[in-house]
């Protein structure tokens, strides 16, 4: 099997390897779909190498389907599709044990803390699997991941039928967001710079508008009947859109910190006072978030072919990252099977 | 009657008046004591001139009795000891037409916006007044409108019994939120800095943190067994005290933004996001915290004495705005109907 690892200076190294059997409690995947993301990219550039222990496989976004039981490991058939939930937690810190796993404080994330899934087989705990449709192409199944990200945010941000939604950033996570919330009823508007994604988003349906090309708390004003938005998604991670969120949430509206700022940045304090406004950090998802992103995958409700802007082969990674620095692709997938020309 | 106006320069002019009769719908209070705030202070800096009609007769934290009845007014006694909730709202904006007419996107605060009770006499709008107990001191009754603040601060918080919460600043709010907290049957712990405020909160039974002195992360770390406080109130008005309220918050711990900060501060929104903080915006009151506060003034459940550090005449009303300022009084109330020596 081919395996992609980072190795430190900005280089992913592909090299050849032999499988391992699975130990107590693992299954092994033969991983087929890894959609590389904004995580990896850091990963890429080196900001989290005192968290990754190189060489280092990455990879948490997979489809695949289970090719050996471990020891021990019951309810899974060879054969049967599958996608991995990336997050293993202690069970026993206080936010465990307060029902937040999903946010552990020493939680384990699958693909940067220990082994990923960029290899042709995968070894992994047998509770992280998720069950894939029959009918999901492994393609769209490889999206789960990121789906579940937009159906924890959407979730935590509670909107509602018939509720205003801005979404400031309009990637790939941004345009799931925005998905989501329309499928939960929500009016959405999509704020981003690249025309090319402009033209993706409103192509899915949802309203778009150019920050840098016009006054944005105006337009939500007008478009919010002089109300402001229930709710903002801040994406971008730019420190502008952290002005801007606040400035167009309504009176008690959410604002929900999707995006990773590394540095304290200015918010507009004054402003979450006077509108009585609530700021709500949301990080990965929940095992019901998972399900759900299946579930949404399995009855078409995710627009995955367009989310899917290029699909390579391993040898390639190098490609598909660089591809998805650009900033105007969606989903770029890498294809772990797939034999060199 | 006396009448103390802010006239600009940092200067308040006193004066003798005649007073007016109530217009229709209004009642004539004789104004008994006027707490000075912070706000009052921003407004004698200068701070608010955009805001405030010249000269302003300020004041909105009072008590008085019922002088005289406006037409049409029902309900109301010559005599009645009563207290202001200064808000009047449109009732016609987004806002209000959603329920939350205490942060009317129009809102005229009573005292900033129009005139206030730094008079012997005050015209006020009927629906506005909150009646008191008879037994109630009319100096214990000049604190309902703070008392107002904390118990919607402390609401707005969701603590609950056993929850620990952090008040970050001790003075006049922040120990009212301290005491409204710990009645709702949390642990409380302030962080100040001035040691005479300390002693006073101390005195109340609270436990303080001198955070000038030592590390208050690992602080409330250990103060709550590693968890991170449930609450944490930014009553300080101090950048660092931003940084430090997402960071002493346990995983999926509320901060409550209390305090003005008029420029935009850096916040930490990697923890935010990394723990899925809630910051929650808390201005004024809504008429039910008003009534909740007047009944806890009445129930002996707030250390009135205690916060009411010095009584002055309104002819001195400069001399009580200074001893605020000091940093070191709780409350200071000032007397309308003293006679000059
Ligand atoms: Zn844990
Ligand atoms: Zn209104």
């Amino acid at each position: 099997m081919l395996t992609a690892s980072y190795v430190g200076d900005g280089t992913l190294k592909v090299a050849e390897a032999e499988p391992v059997a699975p130990a107590p409690g693992e299954v092994q995947v033969e991983v087929a779909y890894v959609g590389i993301c904004g995580t990896d990219l850091h990963i890429l550039h080196g900001a989290m190498d005192a968290r990754v222990a190189m060489p280092a496989i990455i990879g948490h976004e997979m489809s695949g389907t289970v090719a050996a039981l471990g020891e021990g490991v019951t309810g899974w058939s060879i054969g049967d599709p599958v996608t991995v939930m990336p997050l293993a937690w202690d069970g026993t810190c206080p936010a465990c044990r307060a029902g937040h796993q999903h946010v552990c404080q020493h939680l384990d994330f699958v693909g940067i803390d220990s082994p990923g899934a960029l290899q042709g087989r995968w070894n992994v705990r047998a509770d992280l699997l998720v069950r894939l449709g029959a009918d999901v192409s492994l393609q769209h199944g490889a999206l789960v991941e990121p789906v579940a990200v937009a159906v924890h945010d959407v979730r935590r941000s509670e909107v509602g039928l018939g509720d205003t939604a801005v979404v400031l950033g309009g990637g790939p996570i941004g345009v799931l967001i925005a998905v989501v919330a329309a499928a939960a009823g929500a009016r959405v508007l999509v704020s981003e710079p690249d025309a090319g994604r402009r033209a993706t988003i409103a192509s899915l349906g949802h309203e778009t508008f150019d920050p840098t090309a016009g006054d944005l708390v105006a337009h939500v004003e007008a478009w919010t009947g002089g109300a402001g938005a229930d709710v903002v998604f801040e994406v971008s991670g730019a420190a502008p859109a952290v002005l801007a969120a606040t400035a167009v949430a309504k009176v008690r509206g959410t604002v929900v910190v999707v995006a990773i700022h590394p540095q304290p940045v200015p918010v507009n304090l004054q402003r979450v006072f006077w509108r009585e406004l609530r700021i709500l950090g949301a990080r990965v998802y929940e095992r019901a978030d998972f399900e759900r992103a299946a579930a949404l995958i399995a009855d078409g409700s995710i627009p995955a072919d367009t989310m899917i802007t290029a699909v390579l082969p391993i040898s390639e990674v190098a490609e598909a990252f660089a591809s998805l620095e650009s900033g105007r692709a969606m989903k770029v997938l890498v294809d772990t099977q797939a034999v060199p020309a």
